[in-house]
């Protein structure tokens, strides 16, 4: 079984949508199996983080920011791929360090999730972007 | 099928569990087919790694040490998660970094690891913690 | 349905292999299904990213060697594991942070990529190698 889902963002940071994969999930008939998303993407990630203290994605951004400056930083002369804007390199660093796809198992009809797990897209680029993140799931 | 491994850890560092893992597929009847992974955590992750020289682990805990240092380093100041202590959003950085699920081949009983590679927890947290590891494994 | 990608590597830097892959799932007669990619060695690592202006990978390469640098940089005194090569340690750091599997849905016969996407090797040790990449693959 397989759908896409589509995230709206609008400038770097984490947009949660594990609201919309458990319900897609439950509403499957799958019992146990294996859910796997894949972010049809190069300049944004999947991430698994707490979904508790909102400033764990805040500082998610903020090291993250710091860690691959922009291209226009002196520290990133270096960069040729700047045609696209200053964020854009970055944000396929960026891209490179963090998942692009995931595999969860499923039981009783739930995402495995950790009690404090949330999924997420981690976009990476300024501007207002679609993404799209491709589901499969599997029925044992 | 499904499990769950627990991973008892103390302290930062990689624990190894290949041999649970492959105690367990090999038992299960599957010859062909897909084995995952899921830590069910948002400060430990999964890692695949050399596992011939013990001095591997310690330079990639030292490594990522430096790379992402504790909330109390002046370098870190910009953080607003600490009250979980000066280990807890490094933890959650690191996390981000490196992988919560692996998907791995498996061929006549056997995972595909290569000759040198070892499955472990890179536990991201000093406190003792006992870590969940979901394993999925499907029949081709 | 399981076969193994060799890819020839001459020196760090990313190495292209979408061809390949794509045309073993065309040829599987496999129409909606699951694609897993694994790498099996901890010194290089698969990749998923754009495709179109080669000065990106050129730009991933350059970030990753000053994200991490040799052995023989005063920066990395502290790395204990250092007797197959200054670029060695390096190289399983970088094979910490970015994938070792990857897990892709397939539907109508083609992996789900994204316009921009190419799936890569990323070398990171400067001797040629020869890295083989399980590929397992399941219909729906």
């Amino acid at each position: 079984m397989q759908t896409t889902f589509t995230i709206e963002t609008n400038g770097q940071g984490l947009y949660e949508f594990t609201r919309q994969v458990t319900a897609w999930v439950a509403g499957s008939g799958v019992g146990d199996g294996l859910l796997t998303l894949f972010i049809r993407h190069t300049s944004a990630s999947l991430l698994i983080q707490e979904n508790a203290d909102p400033d764990v994605q805040g500082d998610l951004r903020a090291y993250f920011a710091r860690l691959v400056p922009k291209a226009n930083d002196p520290a990133m002369a270096y960069l040729r791929h700047t045609t696209e804007g200053p964020d854009d390199m970055p944000a396929h660093i960026k891209a490179a360090m963090m998942p692009v796809s995931l595999s969860i198992p499923v039981k009783a009809g739930h995402p495995v999730l950790g009690t404090w797990q949330g999924i997420y897209v981690f976009e990476h680029r300024d501007a207002p972007h679609r993404r799209a993140v491709a589901a499969h799931l599997m029925a044992d």
